[in-house]
């Protein structure tokens, strides 16, 4: 019996207490324990048996953990945390600013690489899980399109969007994905769809005493960037509707691929994520990785490392001898 | 520029057409020829400026191909050839077989270690895409269960059996996945689904002249192991009908994980192919796999090989740099 793989989480919101949460889930991982940069006394985590810490406490953690999971933000937190402590643990992220992916490969890969560290970056269901199947389109189906689909989930940044504008007490965001556009997609039609086409936006809004509902509805549908390109609708509803309707943070989404392997024959690929929570789901693909991540350090394979980098036998729990006897 | 990945393929039936085809829509592959039992000028390829060689003047060509593709069946042709031609050549086969592949996977790998050839085995979509996404989704949820559903398609197998039943001139079977089935894993109650409760089997059968259709109608869904544990229908047909709307080999099928991440939160993952040409299909899976088959063995790694040990990036004919920026 192998020693179980020793996991420390660093940063404890949401996708920590996932991150928590996933572990249980995993019998061949242990949780050493919670790096928060609050006081420890005044975190309360999910399960009694976790033991907090101060994040300053980390560095005489080396030798008790075997991959770190960073469940900062992508904004402010991961581009400086993931560089500094690539150099002195195995680690795993979720840095999902997608534009600034290359840039970050590069700052965490050096000191992984000098360290002989693996750092697998971006992991999670976009970039992670989506990212994979739109690779496998691609690389199936060379003569054909790729399509991604968001929702119907909550979209952090929307609902922030509406919460800014006057008149406005509070309110959430729903992305939700054209059944008719993923429709055409699948027919093999291989459509040119613009923004307005694939997505539409829905919110649900309570108002400020006395505010005037036409001007919010028109100021939201009408705001540049977040919603003036979509079919948005806007829903008034007061707050106690609010926080029991909508308290939760689904999410998913499609990855369609059509193409063609000869004029004749068109062939549909999708794949699709229908989740109730998203930081779960997201802290769930992070706890596979850290295994991942574990095992290919143990095989030399340092530096920075994405999900395209991670053979799928790696996530698994089983034995490549059960892996091809039970599920190939 | 690197120099194009030299392909092989070795069997001449439509999976070698489609893997003929394939190699037409990825640029970094370049066809040596076919290799065939019958006499080479009996055989006509897909695309004139394909050669055909004998089967047996494959030996003279272990220093022009990289990769040769095995497009023999599982039953007769792959048991006996892929240990055989892993000991001469990095391989790349689609034994589907699921029972049969871990005494498959030992004939290959010994052959292959020996010799420093890479041999990726039982690669397609079932063994292949959708083993990924059975692993997938017991590595990302493990508190779940995995339903995979196929259809609708043309099953060999049965349409064989039907036209051994007296009376029956012609006829082609359908596998057809429950909708009802379906919807009730995607809920996310993880139902327990009997083998009547997951598909149906839809016949359309050509009678001999003076046969009694209620006679056959009857030998068919009574039939054991074939029909009796499936709802089954039979249509009556003529000749021309057959011809003209039962001429393709339509497949497909679902891979579906529902999972708790928590007490309180359901996720659902799927993964799901709808193919209008399965050889086709499964012949493009083969030659992507080649490219993976190649970079591997260049890489050092010898042996037996499934889905399950080959990174998604190898598959791709983009460079990791230009994945990482473009698609993840």
């Amino acid at each position: 019996m192998q020693h179980s793989i020793r996991i420390g989480i660093a940063g404890y919101g949401s996708l920590g207490r996932g991150v928590e949460t996933a572990i249980q889930k995993n019998p061949d991982l242990q949780l050493v324990g919670i790096f928060t940069r609050r006081a420890p006394e005044t975190v309360s985590p999910c399960f009694t048996e976790t033991k907090v810490f101060h994040m300053d406490a980390l560095v005489d953690f080396q030798n008790q953990i075997d991959v770190l999971i960073l469940c900062g933000g992508s904004k402010d937190d991961l581009p400086k945390q993931t560089p500094e402590l690539a150099s002195k643990f195995n680690t795993v992220d979720s840095f999902d600013t997608h534009a600034r992916i290359p840039e970050f490969f590069d700052a965490v890969n050096a000191p992984a690489l000098a360290n002989k560290k693996t750092a697998m970056i971006s992991i999670g269901w976009d970039p992670g899980m989506f990212s994979i199947n739109r690779l496998f389109g691609e690389a199936l189906l060379p003569d054909g399109e790729t399509y991604t689909f968001w929702g119907k989930g909550l979209s952090q940044g929307h609902s922030d969007a509406i919460r800014r504008v006057e008149g406005v007490k509070a309110g959430v965001q729903y992305t939700i994905p054209s059944t008719d556009a993923m429709d055409k997609v699948r027919s093999g039609s291989r459509p040119e769809l613009s923004t307005r086409d694939k997505h539409t936006r829905e919110c649900y809004v309570v108002l400020e005493g006395g505010a005037d509902a036409a001007k919010v509805e028109q100021a939201i549908v009408t705001m540049p960037d977040y919603f003036a390109d979509y079919n948005t609708t806007v829903n008034f509803i007061d707050e106690e509707t609010l926080r029991n309707e909508h308290n939760r943070m689904p999410h998913g989404g499609f990855v369609i691929r059509s193409g063609n392997t000869s004029d004749a024959h068109n062939q549909v690929m999708e794949f699709s994520l229908k989740l109730e929570s998203n930081p779960e789901f997201t802290a769930s693909v992070l706890v596979a990785y850290a295994r991942a991540c574990y095992r290919m350090n143990q095989m030399g394979q340092y530096g920075a490392k994405t999900a395209f980098d991670v053979a799928p036998g790696l996530l698994s729990m089983k034995s490549p001898e059960q892996l091809r006897k039970e599920i190939l």
